[in-house]
């Protein structure tokens, strides 16, 4: 008998370094439950971030608890083994996934529609109101905005005429009805969109959206709603919101894996639906009863696995009471600006209100300090990953706080920043 | 020292699940080698489709061998890992991806730009020339072409009132001038672009799109080729073909897992490119050196491992003589077609010629046979998934051939389509 001997041995290296990381992994487990304590060490050990880098940036990607990212990859598994029977039952399990998040959301499936992320959510919006918007109308949005977005609305300026209108809203903020009457002395007659984020991007802020949706809705003027950042880090009821539309990302903060968010709009809007991109579920002629799945989800082959967690993560977090590690992470985020801002002797973007923010704040810094050599220096000098940078006049240090930070490396943020803070002001 | 002792067993639990696992397939492995023969039987184990059904199906969703499927993975745990560190390095990792791919595709990497699916392709281009189009134009077609794509050229013609014009072309084939000289004569003044699948999806037929490509650049026309079923399956030495777009998936048959396909734009029609989902790659009143990254990869934080695995693909064609696999495949596609169309007495709707087909075929079936309850017979009583279907008149049953597709399996075929096509000629 002839066996290819090459071939045989490289199977056998395979599965034998596949042993021994199953080894590795078991020895890994049994050390953390002999040593580790604490309540909160457990769950960090369910992410899958490397250890030796402090990361504390996770507003910009999220992570994926493990128990999460295993049924992500199972699904990818179920896929390939069968595909014609996975699509086959491809809206069965994409309304499996929609069912649990609806209810998570405080809204119904039949408002919701899965896309990649919040970016191509607006882009799905953006896109469908090119054939409405005239030269004469403005979307009012305000200057604390996300780039690809303001991008997004300036492309489809360029096809209609349309004036996208970015307001100044100051800083620091005090209270939301200040905001509110800053924010709407913006509106005019020519309005016909105002877009907002709920929370903002470069500085973290929770926008009082629901009076601004509430106002607008009289004035017949259309929401969009970018909560890219709040899906998970705020309780988030979408239909005490009263958005016409709004999209989330799920991988930020409820931890599914990265491409999973959500499109959400209220039924009464939905005939202003056009698919960005064109499948099989949109036909010339016809109106579509459930445009959210045939014009934004119907567009070919791709894994789907991403949007498939949801159920389990929503069940993650139902398990470990995020309500409870929400507010952990909330007074970490707190107690940790105070000290450096007081530290810094720097004023606060906002007052310590769960109103203004959750897990994501933005850390003001000395106007005069080199933000990016300040970066910099914690990332190559203390392997402390955090955005640093300055924004309109002022100096942010966007700090993330999730489940698996540690207070811990809280101080070896803070104490970094004293050490370098100084030899960054010039 | 209290140690939570439900969750300590139920993570020893999952560990000693994944040895048990492990072991089982060394054993598993372990017999392959022992027992099995035949240069086959090593390359079809490495597919991990479910072997209690004879998937015949191969062209509608592609499989992906278990060495590049273990690369996917091993991207998606790098990138949960560090996704900052990861995203850092985005450009030089896709960059990474498309030199080999443009190597294998015969043309450059400033060329290519990374797409979902081949209908996401074909939306990018007709998205670009909703700009450019008029109410005069027509984009010139068959009626050969893929559903999904035909709603993308309506809905572009909806918003710029162009005509898309669905040329009927006659089966069986005869010769590539014929077809050539029958397509061409729907070309007219109005013509400004012409979109032609290079497989077509219903009936498995390689169309002559070379000389199509050069009659219409001496005839001042844009050609757009939807090469959905291509790459993997034909070579493909794009810069021969000559069309100023082409788009394929690599998930079909260059096995590379769901969701991962390029778009080719010939380097002089790059300014054409619009970006359809708008994110911080385009900038207004800016123009991009490079649109195919800027305009078409670049919209927020996704999964990009399909794409990554292009290189660990490629060399798995390349280490198992991918020319030779799909010579053997072709002939095992001709034989089968042969056996079904004598044995049923039918006319075959092309030669024997692989310039016409390669590992996915048309098998045509009686006129008054009904189809879809052939299917349902194939599906129900032998667990045969094979697409058998009516088409402008012809009933078509398209056989896919791919590397793990055994003699056995296509006899399984022959057999269960001899017992019922009785049955279902009424």
């Amino acid at each position: 008998m002839s066996i290819p001997g090459d071939e045989r041995a490289g199977r056998w290296r395979e599965h034998i370094c596949q042993l021994v990381t199953t080894v590795e992994r078991m020895a890994d487990a049994h050390w953390r439950c002999l040593y580790n304590s604490g309540p909160m060490t457990d769950i960090t050990s369910d992410y899958q971030l490397r250890r030796d880098t402090v990361l504390l940036n996770h507003g910009s990607f999220g992570a994926c608890p493990k128990p999460v990212f295993d049924d992500y990859q199972h699904w990818q598994r179920e896929l390939e083994a069968h595909p014609g029977g996975f699509v086959a039952r491809w809206h069965q399990r994409m309304d499996e996934a929609r069912a649990p998040l609806a209810a998570y959301l405080g809204t119904t499936p039949d408002q919701l529609g899965f896309v990649t992320n919040a970016t191509m959510g607006v882009n799905v919006i953006a896109h469908s109101l090119r054939s409405d918007l005239r030269e004469s109308d403005q979307i009012l949005s305000s200057d604390h905005e996300y780039g690809a977005c303001n991008n997004t609305w300036a492309y489809t300026c360029s096809k209609t005429g349309a004036r996208y209108i970015q307001r100044p809203m100051s800083l620091p903020v005090t209270t939301a009805e200040a905001w509110v009457e800053q924010f709407w002395a913006g509106v005019n007659p020519r309005t016909r969109v105002i877009y907002l984020s709920h929370i903002s991007s470069p500085t973290a802020l929770t926008f009082p959206i629901t009076e601004i949706c509430r106002r607008a809705r009289a004035a017949g003027i259309l929401t969009v709603i970018d909560g890219a950042h709040v899906p998970g880090q705020r309780e988030l009821k979408l239909e005490d919101i009263g958005a016409d539309f709004y999209t989330g990302n799920c991988h930020k903060w409820m931890g599914t894996p990265k491409g999973s968010a959500f499109l959400y709009v209220r039924k009464d809007r939905q005939h202003l639906i056009e698919p960005l991109i064109v499948g099989h579920g949109w036909h010339a002629g016809q109106v579509s009863e459930k445009p959210l799945v045939d014009y934004v989800e119907q567009f070919g082959t791709r894994d789907l696995a991403a949007f498939l967690t949801l159920p389990a993560a929503i069940a993650y977090m139902h398990e470990h009471n995020w309500a409870e590690v929400r507010s952990r992470c909330f007074k970490l985020a707190c107690d940790t600006r105070h000290r450096i801002e007081d530290m810094l002797d720097t004023e606060p973007l906002c007052p310590d209100d769960p109103a203004w923010f959750s897990q994501m704040v933005a850390v003001r810094l000395p106007d005069r300090l080199n933000a990016a050599k300040l970066g910099q220096a914690l990332r190559d000098q203390h392997k402390i990953e955090i955005p640093v940078f300055p924004w309109n006049g002022v100096n942010i240090m966007r700090l993330s706080v999730q489940a698996y930070t540690t207070q811990a490396e809280l101080d070896i943020l803070v104490d970094a920043v004293g050490r370098h803070a100084k030899e960054c002001i010039g």
